[in-house]
């Protein structure tokens, strides 16, 4: 049987764990998966017994077309197409979360331009017990294929959230009971000063850049991480790990 | 002039920051930059400003030829010729340190695969106030282009040291004072129990495996990161992050 590329509609995710995160979590989007002929019999009868009852198409390919769909990713002998992913409304989100004044954190990305870093950001979110992570519609990296990889799967797990307008976002949340601050080098008081509100949103900025200007005002408060050498900046994903990890530590969740 | 793409001996690296950090800190290893014909003229300045006195080659060139020295990566129209990257023994690197008991910290990584990974490590390092990074000589990932580009040129200042056996570099960093923590999923004790040592080395494992049972059989003491949710693991840069600012916290350095 001819292996059909015509599946444009679909978003593609790669990788052993991003596909079997799919397919144990959310077997109903996915249509199709496409192994290498050469794949470990294990992965092979992992992949049979997940699909054992779920309505999706199972091919074997030649590992060449599995570089020429995932554009030569490091795909491990296994792809899968599912229906695009669906990015929530921040409204529905929030009111999913328990309420005032019970404990949430949330990572509001400001147009993160490289999937791995997205990824590394949503893996981190569902580690450090995040209820969302929410990006915009336009302008920044949104949750496809690396991202999924990147994410070791988290990506299909942790609530998604998508916003037209940045500063719109906050002021909703604020009026939700959180508390938000902004990572930016260039604020006095530090990540690490003692205290982080329960309800808390951390806004992260893109790589080049940081927060926006207009973001920055929109913050309850901005943070810095303290830094030493020459660098002056460190990968977002890093950033944002720290930031989660401290609301975690301070108010004691899952330590 | 034809470019000649024979310089099979030297290292390259790629991307703004990289190269201005090669020729800000070490103008004497670079042997050549290669520029796209059309980068935009404050780049072009800026590099002909840090060559005025250095002895180094400077060619403009296509874009084509940037992307096929670079493998087509993010090169920014920028690309260096340097001679290889030197990595110090472990025992120059702890004599240039601060002796007991002054404060010193070590990033040891076992067996990182990924240069992404590696490059962030090494850019978290410098901003955490880490002292050296130390690698195996075989089996993980050196740092080469992508590394140098990742780590927006703390590659080319964070001291790096090869070793040839985990272990045996474990012994010798005890004898030197320091106090040896492995990060290990397992473990009890967990990362932010409060208390890190004046004098310490966080042990990395590699993205799949973790650290090795040798090596953690080695270490003074495992601290695993708590973890919500179904993922199980971060990225290993995040996780790194995490322990070598916990050590900045606690002890108070740059904070």
């Amino acid at each position: 049987m001819k292996y059909n590329e015509d599946e444009t509609n679909n978003d593609i995710c790669w990788g052993r764990n991003s596909v079997f995160s799919l397919l144990e979590d959310y077997p109903e989007r996915c249509s199709k998966v496409l192994l290498a002929k050469n794949i470990q019999p294990h992965i092979r009868e992992k992949v049979q017994g997940l699909l054992r009852s779920a309505n999706v198409v199972l091919q074997y390919v030649d590992n060449q077309v599995l570089d020429r769909v995932t554009n030569k990713e490091n795909h491990q002998g296994i792809v899968a197409y599912s229906v695009p992913m669906e990015l929530m409304d921040i409204e529905d989100v929030v009111s999913s979360l328990p309420s005032v004044p019970d404990a949430a954190m949330i990572i509001l990305c400001d147009h993160i331009q490289d999937p791995h870093n997205l990824g590394a950001i949503i893996r981190t979110a569902e580690v450090a017990g995040a209820s969302a992570v929410v990006i915009p519609k336009r302008g920044g990296c949104l949750p496809t294929g690396t991202v999924v990889k990147t994410s070791a799967g988290a990506a299909l797990r942790v609530p998604l959230a998508k916003i037209g307008n940045i500063a719109q976002a906050i002021e909703y949340l604020q009026k939700s009971g959180f508390w938000i601050i902004g990572l930016a080098m260039e604020a006095d008081e530090t990540l690490f000063k003692g205290d982080i509100p329960k309800r808390a949103v951390f806004v992260i900025g893109s790589e080049g850049e940081g927060i926006g200007k207009l973001v920055a005002k929109s913050c309850d408060e901005l943070r810095s991480i303290p830094m030493s050498g020459k660098t002056g900046s460190l990968n977002a994903s890093v950033a944002a790990g720290l930031a989660m990890f401290e609301w975690s530590r301070i108010n004691k969740f899952a330590i």
